[in-house]
């Protein structure tokens, strides 16, 4: 079977180097152009990229010649990933869109639209279904599919196992989130050695709305918000990858710790989603020990796309506390986008 | 005026070097006993103290030889400072405390005895008067006087001047706590570099209970504790010193941010816990930036006693978030039994 | 094929672990025994270790139970693979050694010995014959073989690809050594955290000497010290994983650092040394850039056994400059053993 | 006694705060100015800058308004302290030199210039009078003056004190350098954090350079440089201030470490350099333990201005092996430029 020939915007930057690192040997996907900024156009991508991973840079990788991020540009790919910051998302993934790409995007600038899915294939994998909506009323031949942003991701996870379950009510969360998070150069180490940092701009107000959306129920046109109340803090500590979120939820009954945590662990990612290359193996793992997860120990389970639960317990104030931790530049960010779009293909979406 | 003689119990530890610090050119106290376990008995505190503060030893420690922790050991002192681990604290204090010394304890063993103050003076500086209650009960000639957990200590301080103004019925809060909480060797460094671990033994149920007693009414014989309902989820992370609180908390009415910021910033002591040598200038520091108290910033405001809140903002489940920090080893340990024994001189309860 | 049956002596510790997550799949040996201090023995290993990797514990460790280090107590083994501290590992060797078992030991008790060959196989791989004279020495059915300390093993590698083609007469060498060397719970947190402890106890004596010994001729009965002279600063700094080494050395000629790359990059193991299962692949990789090896980037090359080399350059005071990375865990320790233990099988002297 | 009053260009950097900070209350200097780039002038100084320290920013500095940094803009101030970029430096200074001001520099740009003072008070007070012939030779009213990099600074108080006594020949070493060295925002968090990076760019030359022309003799109109020879490997590690060196020296002689730690701390800085506000005290603190001197623990002796050496032995190749520490920012950068401008206003040299 031939392989999807792919693109990845903004490949030089952290979350680029992971959709690099992560499409490596990639079974469905073929890199055909990696593209970044003016100023890396037509350099070698090994010169161009100051590579912080520590697996190595592909070797097919290091001689590709970066192109400019313009559908002109860009040899015969169906699918562009983007990793570009906000402000040049919200005016280049239209573009590309238009031009009959299907854009699968990790930038937060249209994750509020009503006709753009906001996806996690193993929560709400038929919101992808959006995009036909999509296509009609922008009159585009591609389209836009984004994920959520990487501390909404495991969250979401979590909740809509719970959600199915039990109904989930409110939730109150609170982020200690990796610096790999904040990009490259990213936080400066004088700021955050020996130190937390209790804010991450814009942050609260994602954490607070995108679950909501990926929980709601589409109808045609559009996603009813699901009526989940969530207040967040966020902050930055000092770990390289792996956002550790601490959750107290309120859901419509009272449940036994222990019931949630089998509901955790049964849960499956609903049928489209389930065996396509990405696929999180399990979807949620539950930890018993008292003091975990733990970012630098569980951080990679399931390749990177395991949501991990633990210290699910009674909450004194709602119904149940727990700590949910993701791989925030896996699940979170690179890996979450190239599941999507493995979804659109298993769906005969581009 | 002569100075107050005093010892320190446990003073090889993380707290009791901190205790040593603090003590060094105390205007009322003068230390005239460094007590430590059997092991170090009978050598120099220079040689059997593994220092770990950047502040260099005083020079009238160094040579002082280490006595074993028993009242017949102690030569003419009042107050005996108590850095003992909670199981030595729960046999050692009665003694001490039947034999005449007034114990200012940093240990968790009597907190939740209802006769034994549990205090933070800027607080609740009433609650010493059940030291008198507390010895004709037991029929002791001292006392024992007890401050919270470090992580209780800041929160409680910003609770308090809420609760004042508009009520305080609930808070979720979540600590980010600083390795010294932990005390030496404590944290491993392979545990928490690049890391955070979820969980602190036994830090949740204490500040789920302890402001609970803080912010009770002193009747004659006991607390009654205050109407508060509180959620802690607890954590270490990568910082030396400094515990980092979000919280978020439900009023009895609708409280505007800059209210609660002026009500804040304008908190004062009660009376009694003025002017003593350590309380805290300012008592509340408010800060306005949308990224403080940090605590590498931070700790040390006021001389690391002042309790620091940032980001008050609203909430959108309860009233308000706020970020609450505080040095855990000095307001929140050592700091703050010297305060306690401070106020227990003024008061004539030596 | 059938494999060989091999035991972990000391499994539980930081070492011991990296020994059980090395031989998982080995193609050669199977784990037939793990044993630990009297304190776990009978325990299953999950429950009796701490598990500090983030590699997942193999399925079939987690409910082996654990032995006592005896061999009395040892099922069916061939090789016994030594983690134990240098106190036990001094009178627990030679029992195993003369009850026939083949001991690959990470401890320092027997390196000095002058009948016990101390191994780096991509190195001195010839010297492993010395155990046919240890063995009529001793009068033991078994043996010891071990690998050098963590620091002196990459060094080593490098100094071995030098003095081959330009001779080595001098080095003078300073370690930025990581924290897994010094075991768990190891190295305090609040002792290197913001900070370097610039010793590490006995390390230098061992630096300065092992490489010596490993650079030497064997003759019959034994090995002929290399004369190189050595001088060694040996330091702890805030990494994980990863010996880092700036090292300066004297050649017996002048040499372009292009020259001595060109040596380093084209080194190989010694015939008898090559295509083992833990063959470093390369054995030594040189990086070009002005700021390479990097313990975080680059202690996993070739499955953390190869020795990374960088920033050569030419010295001004002696011949040339450069940088040395290490695996201290892998190439360093347990990978080297295992290393060992293979060249041991191929030679057919177990 | 009226103040001098004194200007800080760059006063929003790294180095441009430590002038601030330890221009507050400095019993000489009075700041009457502080000049930033162009787009920070005009602004509130507690606007424009980030403040990175512990200590509060003094209050007199909030509201000073940052003035461009050019003669004419200045007030009537005197001295003028550096902290400008090397580039800006090598423009701006000898503006401010031949408008009359003494510039009092941290910047590299004019330390090799023959004329120009590379000044440690400490070592080489009597260089200052190079100043009189840079005034002739260049027609300026004003003069330059800097101090050395911040890596050479700590290791050349040392080797000082050891060329008096015993006579310098060779010098080999090892930095293991502060974050706050590379200014902010400097080094990204996830590039040192679990990780070294083994190169600082352009620090080795400077610090195989610099002493040399410190401890060479002055003769009417220039500096005759030492005759040592000097190999030297530059890191940076995960620490916040302080920069620790391995050295490895060889002496014209013999010398036991106990005759040289006696030499080092009764060495005293030249007359001239004695009893200045700040002069170091003592200037080298020698450390007994065994794992001393530590950054954290040893980078505030004597304020931050003492050199602080430790681990004082044997070295095999050469004569003598011992552990350097120096406060960077303070003693090494800041603190070194007052300290120049103190001698220059002792020496009537304004």
């Amino acid at each position: 079977m031939s392989q999807i020939p792919v693109a990845v915007l903004g490949a030089t930057g952290s979350v680029g180097q992971r959709f690099v690192s992560l499409l490596d040997n990639h079974p469905w996907f073929k890199v055909a152009a990696l593209a970044a900024s003016d100023r890396s156009e037509g350099k070698p991508y090994a010169h161009a990229s100051r590579w912080i991973l520590s697996d190595p840079m592909p070797a097919w990788a290091r001689e590709m010649t970066l192109l400019p991020c313009s559908p002109q540009a860009m040899p015969d790919v169906k699918i562009v990933f983007s990793a570009l910051p906000s402000e040049q998302a919200k005016t280049l993934e239209p573009e590309f869109a238009s031009a009959g790409f299907a854009v699968c995007s990790n930038a937060s600038s249209y994750r509020a639209e009503s006709d753009v899915p906001l996806l996690l294939p193993e929560v709400n994998a038929q919101h992808i279904h959006l995009v036909r909506h999509q296509r009609l009323a922008r009159g585009w031949s591609g389209c836009i599919v984004t994920n959520p942003n990487c501390t909404s991701t495991g969250l979401t996870v979590a909740f809509k196992a719970l959600d199915d379950a039990f109904g989930l009510k409110k939730a109150f969360v609170v982020s200690l989130q990796a610096l790999s998070g904040a990009g490259y150069p990213g936080v400066p180490s004088l700021d955050i050695l020996d130190n937390v940092i209790p804010n991450i701009n814009g942050e609260e107000e994602k954490v607070e709305w995108e679950p909501r959306k990926m929980l709601g129920r589409l109808d045609e046109t559009a996603i009813a918000l699901a009526d989940v109340k969530i207040s967040a803090h966020t902050n930055r500590v000092a770990v390289l990858d792996g956002h550790t979120v601490c959750a107290s939820v309120e859901l419509t009954q009272p449940v036994a710790p222990e019931e949630a945590m089998r509901v955790l662990r049964a849960y499956q990612a609903p049928e489209a989603a389930r065996d396509l290359p990405s696929t999180p193996n399990p979807v949620i793992m539950v930890r018993e020990e008292a003091d975990r997860p733990q970012p630098r120990l569980d951080r990679l389970t399931g390749k990177g796309m395991t949501t991990v639960v633990g210290r699910v317990r009674p909450d004194p104030l709602l119904t149940l506390k727990f700590v949910v931790l993701s791989h925030n530049t896996i699940r979170g960010a690179a890996g979450g986008s190239i599941y999507n779009a493995e979804l659109l293909a298993r769906e005969k979406l581009l």
